[in-house]
Order: C-alpha cells, then sequence, then structure tokens
C-alpha cells in the first residue's frame, strides 16, 4: 500500500521523518518551487512524505493553500498514493472543549472559512466541504478527537471567520488541508487530515505567541499519533476499508 | 513569441476566444480537473488560452486562487510562453477614482489583501507582493489605467481586507491575479495582468448584483484591450522589452 504524508512546515514533518527513517527523494518534484520529498518503506507501507519546503524569497515556510495545493497535485500525481494524510498543528477552541496538545482527525468533510461568494452555487463552491475518510473506529483505537476541521490562508481570524466556524463546530483552525482535500477528491484519492492543537482560539493569548511556544510540543505529539496512525494501517487495513471491503 | 491568455471565468475569456480565432486545444492538460484550452496563432503570436473550467459539484466556474494555482502550473509548464496574462473583471473603487468599464494593467506588484500571517518574515510572505511587468509606455498607448491590483479569495471584503487595501492604493480588486504571478515568478515567465471594472466595491450597490449586471459589458470592453495589447505586442515588441532590450 502506498500513503503520503503531505505536511506544510519542515518542523511539523521533521518527527515523523525520523521516526519512520525516511530518506531525502532522489528527485524533486520540480525544483523551481522547493517542495521536499522524502520516502522510504514502513512496515510494509511505501511512504512518501512531502512538505512544502521554505520560500526563497522570505526564508519561511510556504505554508497555506497556495504552495500546498501544487505541491499536493505533485506529489499526489507522482505517487498514486492508496490514502493521502495531511498531517499538521492547528488552532483548537475552549468552547468546544478543545485543549493543547489534541489531536484532531477530520469528520467527513473540510472546508473554507475565509472564502465568500454571495452568488448562488459559488457560495457553496468557495467553502469547498471536500470529503475525508470516516471510520469512527479510527479515532476510537487511536485515541484521536474526531472534529471538524477548517482552513483559512490567515494565522488569525476575522469576526467572518469565526461566525462560519462556529456554524460548522470547528475544532481545528488551520491553513492547508481545504486545499488538500480538493487536489484529493478530484483525483479520487482517499483523503483524511490529523491536526495537532498549538493554540487554542478563543484561549486568551495571542495565536502567533501561542502556536510558537507550542509548535515543537505539539509536533512530537503529532509524530506519535502519526506512527500509530500507520502502524493501525500496517496491522489492521481492514479498518481503514480503503478498497471498500467493509 | 508565446503568449499565455489566462481567464477565470469562460464569460470573461469568450470574446477573446471569438475575436482571436482560437480553437480549442486538443488535449487538456489534466481533464480531472475541467481545465480549458484554446490555441491559435494571432498576427505572429502563438497564443494559449486558459480558462478555470467548472466545478463537476456546483456547475459553476472555478473562480479564485485554488483552481488558478494548478491550471496556471500547467498550461505555463506546457506552454513555456514569453508573456503570461492574467486577464479578468475585477472591482474598483469610487475614492480612487475609479469607474465601471476602466481597465486596470497591473503597476509592478500584485498582493493578496486577505492572508495575515502575524509573525515575521510570514507575513510579508502572505501578503505576496509578486512582481509584475512595468512598462509605462504600454499603458498610455492603450489607454490603460495603470494601478495596484490585490487578490483574495471573496467577492466580498471584510474590514481587515479594506484597511489593507486602502494601505496599498488598490485599484481593482479581484480574485486570481496573484496566484498567477506567484506561479510566474517561481517559474521566471514574464506576468502583467488586464482587469476591467464590473463593480465599485465602495459604490453603494450589492457587489454581486452590480458584478452579475456589468459582466458582460467588462468582458467586451476587456476584449477590447486585450487584443489591443496583443496588437500592438505583434507590431512593436520591442515597447515589452521581454528580451531585455530596452
Amino acid at each position: 500500500m502506498r500513503v503520503a504524508l503531505l505536511f506544510a512546515m519542515q518542523a511539523e514533518a521533521a518527527p515523523v521523518i525520523r521516526a519512520l527513517g525516511l530518506v531525502p527523494g532522489a528527485h524533486s518534484v520540480d525544483e523551481r518551487f522547493g517542495f521536499v520529498q522524502h520516502h522510504g518503506d514502513y512496515r510494509g507501507l511505501q511512504i512518501v512524505l512531502a512538505t512544502n519546503g521554505h520560500d526563497a524569497v522570505h526564508g519561511v515556510d510556504q505554508i497555506g493553500t497556495q504552495a500546498t495545493v501544487l505541491n499536493a497535485y505533485l506529489t499526489l500525481t507522482a505517487n498514486q498514493p492508496d490514502l493521502c494524510i495531511n498531517a499538521g498543528t492547528a488552532g483548537g477552541f475552549v468552547k468546544r472543549g478543545g485543549a493543547i496538545g489534541d489531536v484532531v482527525i477530520s469528520n467527513g468533510v473540510v472546508r473554507y472559512h475565509d472564502r465568500r461568494i454571495p452568488i448562488p452555487g459559488f457560495d457553496a463552491y468557495g467553502v469547498g466541504s471536500y470529503p475525508t475518510l470516516v471510520r469512527p473506529e479510527i479515532a476510537t483505537r487511536l485515541g484521536l478527537r474526531e472534529g471538524s476541521i477548517s482552513t483559512s490562508d490567515s494565522l488569525d481570524a476575522t469576526p467572518e471567520c469565526h461566525a462560519r466556524m462556529d456554524a460548522h463546530d470547528t475544532q481545528a483552525k488551520e491553513m492547508e488541508a481545504a486545499s488538500i482535500a480538493w487536489v484529493c477528491a478530484k483525483l479520487a484519492i482517499p483523503f483524511v487530515a490529523l491536526k495537532a492543537i498549538t493554540d487554542l482560539v478563543d484561549g486568551g493569548l495571542a495565536t502567533e505567541t501561542e502556536f510558537l511556544a507550542n509548535l515543537h510540543l505539539a509536533s512530537e505529539r503529532l509524530c506519535d499519533r502519526v506512527v500509530a496512525f500507520l502502524d493501525l494501517l500496517a496491522d489492521e487495513p481492514q479498518v481503514f476499508a480503503l478498497q471498500g471491503d467493509a
């Protein structure tokens, strides 16, 4: 079985690269964009792990949907995985029971909360509502919180963003999942997102401060659950029913 | 010389396809995404015209940056143009002298006004500020308004969006230019945007109503100026200095 693991930031991916013993890809998909790939075999699973690399102008990780759409497309079409996992960090919500270090697994649909096109048809198109794999047993077995994941291209959120996240009972606010889910929907590749909470959107602290303070901790916690996810996939693939066999 | 013309909507592109006598491309770049290409020779210029096609779920044009990033990448890498033109419609601003039917040409930089990442380095990365071709003679010769073009994934704008557009003296608010400019910057392809004003953001009418009412008119006006742009390129390529010869 082939599995694609997509991360936006190198810091989010580094513990997983180490834990799985992955090695840098011999060929970059398109070196002009700076995307990075690692490959390896983990317990019989063929893994490709892609990160968005760094922006040549600003020297920062190429977070957000713009780089992610293209990296996802290039990685997925080149590797034709049976499952695509988007792993990363996210903001949680105290008012919906979230806590730092929780790992949220997507609950069936990922949406955008920053795309408003108030014309019939275009409105729903903008929100996206892309499908994700739903296997409640996975959350139970791995101690994950199944919840609504919502994407925007901003680390903060406007009142309009909050209204949309409230309406969708968002558990994890992040910056990439919907863009990968869109590519997966078009390519008919099953998609799941795993997001570790680094900051509490409604917790009273500045997101950027809390995000940076907890990025390392959350990335380690994320790694632990990603490896457990892959172990379950290697040991009991029937739980995932990727071939429609359940 | 090879020229790529990128439009988001079929209605925006249709008059140009007719005027240039372009024919549907024999091969779609990736039919799973629904992107559409037309090709043709216009006065010695090899033209590829790409539109984003329709969303299979909602039946609407695939506007916005998500589809545009991928369509731009696939079109530009497959055709290796000497110049990429993003043509389309946009919102203008009464307070900055805008009027329905104006055609704005990018003035050197295109930005995002909906991407806020308040961490040093990431903030500027999110805004983008991608370069565009600057040839003031083109605007003078073609009666275009040279101005700041700004992109988001929403047809409306929040107070945060307005503050950013005001700070950058935005003349045209639209939904694709920055995403194409990003791809062009990475691929080292000169980029220019031409945007016809369909609605006045601060004009007191609902954007969606005004946009739909003026889409046809603005698309015809846009077509007229795109063809004039190509005529100038065919007749006096030195004005464009694409080979660094000016």
